[in-house]
């Protein structure tokens, strides 16, 4: 039995299991452009099998090279942007012990004051970079590759600095396949037909994960076992399937918003993977639900009131870890702040509390919610939710109507970045974004008096 | 000169100068429904005047109990929930230097996890607990204050950490000022007339942020001068009134969203409080902007997407900060990543590069946005902020029609809860619940076959 399930009871009256049902020619001809390829995008289908993403033989190399760095290094810079970055961080913060290593993240922000921090930080002190681009040009994490290299080279030398430093790239051509060749780095594949959003489960996500003393192996099977259980795509016996059709269902019902909530701070980051996952995948052609997320019970004390009462135009997915957590019961302390009721018992205990009181709360106010529940947190459960996030949001987004496969959108800010900055090949939006610019008339700055 | 200028240059054409100066009127009775207490809530307006919020002997007193703390112990826990959190997490990490006590937060979630890392890591280090709740009967914050209190007593003993714990509560009544009272805690005080999400500037928010090392003569200064300066209600030459003008006449055309965007990883927590502020203050009647956040440029490869081409249901607000970042330029290293144009330039500049073409590319993408700049990320500038934030939200909070000081539908979830735990008080809800969840018949769960 797979450890991840879904529950709908919070989705009625708005959905129910005869309105899902109506969804199966939908989802057996949009789960088939997923697993056959028949769709929009179909270059970019490499993680639907997460047993062939990665290797064998590189599963080998990536807990070698872990080893190596957890042997030689205090701290790991991971240097990369997008899925290049959100993946490992998601499963580094949910399942990292502290042990080993010190992960950071860098190239993704052009903050001079973060990057500073992190050279601070890690001056003097043994470590190694993981630089991870397909390309090698994408201007943020380049610019930290830079600068952190830079650092090592002053510490360590350059030949002993390009010992600690692997690069996650294109197998042959790119910026930083070539020098990585030209500099001897050891390097890992990113595949062609795995796009950044759906990587966590290749070499751009395992190493950083690995460094960080997380079982890999353990990881992988749950997404592989899930992807196995996923073969059947029934809408009431496929969670990937039902969640997939239910939050289309809703948005063609007016909803414009999806906030998954956890009530685990652990997950934070998983929730903004996700974020990405959905949003990338679906917000294009002027459609698709806004993902966001609230960290439970904090964003109860702040969001709480808007999900409550605001605007009717949401649903909630709350993301539940029913055990595994470790015991901390309340200690005695009187009554004056009326706990004493719950003297001796487990946080845990208050916590489900908390969430069940919640999700009845939210559908009386008028809140759509499901949840999907996994019985622990551990690699092999994190790994099947990663999983059927991804198996659900290329289902999601065939039946949006839309490529849940390419990013058309983000290559906007680039080029006008390119164009101010004045780079070699941006000669003519240069000079067209400058123009746009100096037409700009009328001062529309507001000051106080 | 105030430090903080807004620019409304890409809220064209949905709004124009003169558009917004047709809300004068309403913004006049909004603001003097502020001012003057003439509205909804307005028992809760003595954030209005930040030179009242806190008396000069509290400032001392807060700077000693500060001193002390900074002086005896190697970590500060900060226990609170919503106002009581969010506010003081945002400067910290804005403007913290890293030097003095170590700033936890507790209690704020369920998470034995969370709790269990957190005591692990104080544990035999020197530290100091600054409990902050109205009632002292708040679930999180009760909870958590009855665990890092029974280990500073098992660790020091009850009469040395009777001399490390401060209470910031009600001045009067309540659990935890009697509490404080007969262990003999010293104290602050939280105004009857100042509501959580307003209370940054409060003894609730100082006291931690003194701790942090940060200066809040300053912090305070920022905020008093912002004040005085809002007192002309003038949209064009006052940007509080402008902000809750703009966004209010783009909610009555149809926007849904509010994306507060930042390119400094710092401003992330500023956000969050910016999303508790307006999200419980508007966020009711069925109404209301949904406040949203992102950290770019990383959510430019996550939720840029999404933005550029998604449902055109949002506005964007720019957070920019335009100067006094540390130098760091960016070091020599060929071509092969296309960055040799930028050799020697300094980060702040390609940052600056990548804000520009974001809002224009966002412009062009159909997003309305605005942009909030302030000279530097200084203590100062960060109280302008905060107070041009606050009191901003009264008026559009008004001007929406709403009362923007309470948050009735923050009850909702702990009512059910109580239900559930079986609070003492809580009989009949408890007998209703339980009947609800008995009488949910059928199977709702979908596992995978």
């Amino acid at each position: 039995m797979l450890p991840l399930k879904l529950d709908y009871r919070y989705l009625q009256p708005e959905i129910s299991a005869a309105s899902i049902e109506s969804w199966q020619a939908e989802i057996d001809l949009a789960d088939s452009r997923v697993t056959k390829g028949t769709g929009l995008g179909s270059d970019f289908l490499g993680w639907v099998d997460p047993s062939a993403i990665v290797a064998k033989d590189e599963v080998a190399q990536i807990k070698t090279l872990a080893k190596r760095i957890q042997d030689n290094s205090e701290h790991l810079v991971v240097v990369g942007i997008g899925g290049s970055y959100l993946g490992s961080r998601a499963v580094i913060e949910a399942l990292g012990t502290g042990a080993g290593p010190e992960v950071h993240f860098a190239g993704n922000s052009l903050s001079a004051h973060y990057h500073t921090s992190l050279l601070n930080k890690i001056s003097g002190k043994p470590y190694s970079i993981n630089v991870i681009s397909k390309s090698g040009t994408t201007t943020e994490p380049a610019v930290a590759f830079r600068l952190v290299r830079a650092a090592l080279e002053a510490q360590v030398g350059k030949d002993e600095a390009r010992k600690r430093i692997v690069a996650t790239t294109d197998e042959k051509k790119g910026a930083l396949r070539h020098f990585a060749t030209q500099e001897g780095y050891d390097t890992l594949r990113i595949a062609d037909n795995v796009g950044g959003r759906y990587s966590v489960l290749s070499p751009v996500g395992l190493l950083p994960i690995a460094v960080a003393g997380i079982d890999i192996d353990a990881l992988l099977a749950g997404a592989i076992d899930t992807a196995a259980a996923t073969k059947d795509a029934k809408v009431l016996s496929n969670p990937a399937a039902f969640y997939a059709a239910a939050r289309n269902q809703l948005y063609r019902q007016g909803k414009e918003i999806e906030i998954l909530a956890s009530f685990e701070p652990r997950l934070h980051f998983v929730a903004e993977w996700w974020k990405q996952l959905y949003g990338e995948s679906e917000g294009k052609d002027n459609s698709a639900l806004f993902p966001a997320s609230v960290d439970f019970t904090a964003d109860l004390h702040s969001m709480g009131q808007w999900i409550q009462q605001g605007r009717r135009s949401i649903i909630e997915t709350f993301l539940i870890v029913d055990g595994g957590e470790p015991s901390m019961t309340i200690p005695a302390g009187g009554n004056l702040d009326e706990l004493g009721y719950l003297e001796g018992k487990e946080l845990a205990y208050v916590g489900d509390a908390a969430y069940r009181g919640t999700a009845l709360a939210h559908r009386d106010g008028g809140v759509p919610s499901m949840t999907i529940h996994l019985p622990e947190l551990s690699a092999y459960s994190l790994g099947a939710l990663l999983y059927f996030y991804e198996r659900a949001c290329g289902i999601s987004g065939y039946l949006l109507g839309v490529n849940p496969f390419d990013q058309p959108g983000v290559e906007a800010y680039k080029k006008n970045m390119f164009a101010l900055l004045g780079k070699p090949g941006s000669e003519k939006a240069t000079t067209e974004v400058k123009a746009r610019l100096a037409a700009q008339t009328g001062d529309t700055t507001v000051k106080f008096a």
